[in-house]
Formats: C-alpha cells, structure tokens, sequence
C-alpha cells in the first residue's frame, strides 16, 4: 500500500522451474500492492573464489544486508566434493532452523483433512556434519555432532515460535534411547528452555513413534522440534500428508531475525520452461515472508488468494489434477486478491 | 497334523500382557494342530554372569538350539547402562535382519486400503553402534557405523526374501546424499547384489521422499531395504499406514536360518493380566513363525482366521474399537480355523 516504506528482499529464482514460480510470486505482490523490491541474485554456476563454494559473494551479502530472502529450487553442480548449494546457504549464512508450517489446503483432498502443525528443523549440525571416514576397508563411519549451543538455540526459536502463534504444546522427537548421549544433549537442552514456557505444553516423543502417530492421527501434533535428520524426515512425511512438496512452504531462520524462505521441492527440468509449473510452494514460502516482515495484512490477503483459487479448482496446474498453465493460474491467484 | 514330527522353539512370553497374548498363541496353535512344542523362558529380572546381560545363557542356548523362537514385549531393566533387551537379543544371535510384511487388515479400515510391502531393516549397525562420546563440554558426537559385511548380507536376504515371495522390486532407502561414505557403502553393496537378480527391479530412494511418498501413495513399494535407523522409523510409519504395532508382525533373521519372531509394541502394564490385551500382533508373528518353518498349511489357516475375525468385527480388543477380552477374541479364532 502507497505511503508504507520500501523493503528490499533478495530473489534467488534457482533453476528449471525457479524462474517461472518467481515471476508467478513477483507478478502477485505486484498486484498486492507489497511494498517490496526484489534484489535479484543468480548462484550455482561456478565456484566463487571468495566464498570458495558455487554460493557467490555477491548473493550472501545481499541476504545479509537485506536480512530477508527468498528461494527457487536449485540444482547442485555435479562432481566430486560439490556440496548441496542449499546445504552451503544454511551453512554460510547460519541458518540454523528450518521451519515448515503443514496446514491442509481445504481445496486439495487428500487422506488427511484438517492438519495444522509446524515442523522446526536444527538445520546446522547432527548427522549433517559432513564428517565421515573409512575405518578399514569394507567398515566406515559417520559422525552425528550434537552441541549444547545448536540445540539451545533452535529449542528456544521453537518455544518463542509456540508462544508468538498462540500454539499450545512442543514436541522433541529424539531416539535418545539409542542416541543416549547426542540425543540426550539435545532433549536435555529442550527440557531447559521448557522450563522458561510454562503455559506451553512439553513432550518427547521418539521418532518411530512419532512417525506412526503422524500416519495415524496428526492431530495429535502441533510444534515439533528436532535434530537435523529427524526434521529433514518429518517434515517430507508432514508434507506428504497434506499433499507434497508442491504445496509446503518453507523458512530458514537465523540471527537477528535474517530469514531465507525457500520452495523446498525440486528444479523439474523436465517441465522447465514450458509453463506447467505449480508455483504454489514458492508462494506459499513469500506469504510466511511477509509475516515475517509483520506484513501481515499482504499475507493474509494473498494466501486466502491461493486457498480459494485452489478450491474454486478451475486453473490448477498438472501436478494437482488440472491443466491451466503456470501464469493461469497466477492469473487466477491476483483476481481472488482483495 | 498328526503323523508331523513335533517341532520345538523357544518361547518368551516376556512382561507386562506379554503372558496373556503368548496363552492367546499357545490356545490358537492347539485348536489348529501345530506340530510345535513350546520351550518357555523368562528373561529379564536379573543379569545372568555368563551373558554380562539380562538375557540368560539358558534362553540364548534355547534359541540357538531351536533354530526359532517367538517373542512377547519386554522391558528394559531400569538402571544405568542397561541396553535394551530387545538390542541384546539381536547382538547375541546374531539377527541381522528384520523383517516386517505390512499388510492391510480388511476388516480394519483406516485411510490406506491394499497397502502390502515389506520392510527390511539391518538390525546390527549403524547408528545403533553404542559408540558416543562427549569431545568437549556441550559436544558429544555419536557414531554411525556401516560395513561391507552387514550391508551385503541383510541386501542379500532382501533380494532372496523378494526372490522366494514373488515380490517385484526391491528399494534401497539411504540419505547418501549427505552420509556419502556410510550410505553410500549401503548403496554400493544393494547394487552389487542386484546384479545377481536380473528379474527384480531395483531402485534407490532417498528417506525424505520415502517417507513423503509413503503415506501419499504406500501402493509404489514393494520391498524396502536399509540401514538399521531408517528401518525403525519406516517400519514403524508403516505399521501406522495400517493400523499400528498392535497389528504387525515382525521377524528376525540370523545366519543358517535362525529366526525369532515378535511383537513390536509394549508391554502395556496398564491393562496387563486384565484379559484386555490385543494378541494379533504376537498372533501374526507366529504364523511368519510357521511360514518360516515351512508349515504354510496351518499359518495360511491361522492367518485366515485371524482375518476373518476382525472382519466380522463381533470379539474385538478395546484397542481396536471393540469391547471383547483376549480369551473372548482368542476363541473367536479358534471357532475361525478351518
Ligand atoms: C537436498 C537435501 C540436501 C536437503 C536436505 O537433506 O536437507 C533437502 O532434503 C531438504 O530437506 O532441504
Ligand atoms: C525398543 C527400541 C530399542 C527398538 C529399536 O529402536 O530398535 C524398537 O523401536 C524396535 O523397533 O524394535
């Protein structure tokens, strides 16, 4: 709206279909009005020798200037010792949880109606370290890292996360019966922050446990917290229930409220270009950046936008059972805005 | 049937309702004739010196000496440092696999119908390696272990077991993504005993998208293989596609065809020795008991019967929504066999 201030967020299209699901976003806050300017950034083609990964020097100082992101799928570069560009972007800019709202979306039936819980995601260490070495031969190991400061950390964004949404009960979900130590750490450092919440409610669930819950009766969850390899699993199976990738959003957070908001689903190379994309993730992930940026009265206008243009049903993209064209159904999205 | 040598196999009936659903097994193999001959064992109040374990010499000796044994619920002594009974049943005799057919039960409705595949979980590494250290104040690190051996044994047993069962595929699940080494070894070694199963088709599928592809659409698996973790938690979101633990059976398979089938969910002290307790579970492993035996006569029988029984729905357990005790729902099996 006309008189707000102009905030300025840094774009990373990605690749296959990144570029098309980020016009469908730029094309929306347009005609939202969304007082936003795009600083647009390309990574992923070579190494940069100032960062020494595919991740440019340019492209992280304008998330950090900015403070505020949003992210396209990315392929990452083939070859040996070529990290995951996303794995390098959490790392490089200490993206330290990952956070995934799961709510169904009523126009899109599938097993599961009503869903409505939150997956936080220890995004830096665990079974991520990166540390891995061949014992013998024929015996190797890898190494799950579990520190008090991470877990510390993405324990109290969780809590602080429960209490600003008005969201009653954390779950840790650990294999600490196994893990005793590591995942000891990590429920130990939960039950400590806990302590500072008591009008939330806290549980430890187990993660075989938990997963059976979910298939089961995910109403059974609202905020789970957990360590990296549990979050990246739960939040795909959470994402399943409600209808995929396609239609999850997703935020990285770290300090000082800086936040990377990315589509989490693949590059499509085979739809790439040919306006069959479901921008839906992408959009989804610019609504939780505009609350982030407590532009909240945007947000809302435009995900009511996408919740109706999905259940009026006539312009959804293949992959949700329809045939309109990705900018078809963009199209839609800004003609449902009010 | 008579004129059958009587085969003998170990039985731990094990805690909480373990007792009262080991009768409902017990009863049900005596109205149907099964040439077995049970040898009980009580394992778990005090540590046997021999074993260095609650599991004592005896009962390992009776497992060992049987070839086949079946298991109720157990619970883990409480103290420090005590493993779980579970675990040292498994390390003691050498069970490499597990193996737990997922089936949909037709008289038992939940949001998936025809879910039919089979998990295959190595059950001796991995991340259940023990080893976890703390390196300094607030970092522990826990070990994940994977071998030549392990992998290319229990990949071994998932490609026979899909062989003898007339199964179609075989899917590996691993993150070697990002554990390249550990997974990666997994993988390498499903491969190469792929190759000596030209008539199987083999695929890779990394865990988060296992997972999310699991509960949209459980009917694209068929058999799944992988490294001990993964196998928990997907046996576990499986068990749920179904109806839970309550309703799964579950084997363990060592070397020269050693196996003990058991139960996979709790002892249930709640309702422990109040005749409430669902004996399906244990009752479905005893019929892979006999299957494994090659008794397939009287386990296709059982089998039937227990189905037919849910069906009809009139001697339910309270968990399962109806209102009849174990002796009721036992004998409703039994008036079942044909
Ligand atoms: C692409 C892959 C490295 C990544 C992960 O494992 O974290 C993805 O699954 C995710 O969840 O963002
Ligand atoms: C009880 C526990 C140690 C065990 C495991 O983690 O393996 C259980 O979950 C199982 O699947 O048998």
């Amino acid at each position: 709206s006309s008189g707000q201030n102009t905030i300025t967020a840094t774009l990373f299209p990605g690749d296959g279909i990144g570029p098309e699901i980020a016009n469908s976003v730029k094309e929306v806050f347009r005609q939202a009005q969304v007082p936003i300017q795009w600083e647009e950034h390309y990574i992923g083609n070579t190494v940069d020798p100032r960062t020494g990964s595919f991740v440019t020097y340019e492209s992280m100082e304008s998330v950090r200037r900015n403070g505020i992101g949003l992210k396209g799928p990315m392929t990452t570069p083939i070859g040996k010792g070529h990290k995951s560009l996303n794995l390098a972007l959490r790392k490089e800019l200490g993206l330290y949880a990952n956070v995934r709202p799961c709510l169904s979306i009523p126009g899109h039936k599938t097993r599961y109606d009503n869903v409505d819980l939150v997956t936080i995601r220890e995004n830096t260490e665990g079974e991520y370290s990166g540390l891995e070495h061949q014992v013998v031969r024929g015996v190797v190991e890898s190494l799950k890292i579990i520190t008090r400061q991470a877990s510390s950390r993405v324990a109290e964004y969780a809590f602080h996360y429960a209490e600003v949404h008005g969201r009653k009960r954390v779950s840790a979900i650990h294999k600490a019966n196994i893990m005793k130590k590591t995942d000891g750490l990590f429920l130990q450092c939960c039950r400590e922050v806990a302590e500072n919440y008591p009008n939330i409610v806290y549980e430890e669930v187990i993660i075989d446990n938990c997963c059976m819950m979910l298939v089961k009766n995910p109403a059974l969850f609202d905020v789970l917290v957990m360590p990296n390899l549990y979050g990246d699993i739960i939040s795909d199976l959470c994402a399943g229930l409600i209808g995929g990738l396609g239609l999850t959003p997703s935020g990285n957070i770290g300090d000082n409220g800086l936040a990377l908001m990315e589509a989490v689903h693949g590059t499509a190379p085979d739809i790439a270009g040919k306006n069959m994309a479901n921008p839906t993730a992408l959009l989804l992930s610019s609504v939780m950046m505009l609350k982030h940026l407590g532009l909240n009265d945007q947000a809302e206008s435009i995900h009511k936008a996408i919740l109706k243009t999905i259940e009026e049903g006539k312009y959804l993209t293949g992959d949700i059972g329809g045939s309109a064209g990705t900018s078809e159904y963009t199209k839609a999205v800004c003609e449902n805005l009010q």
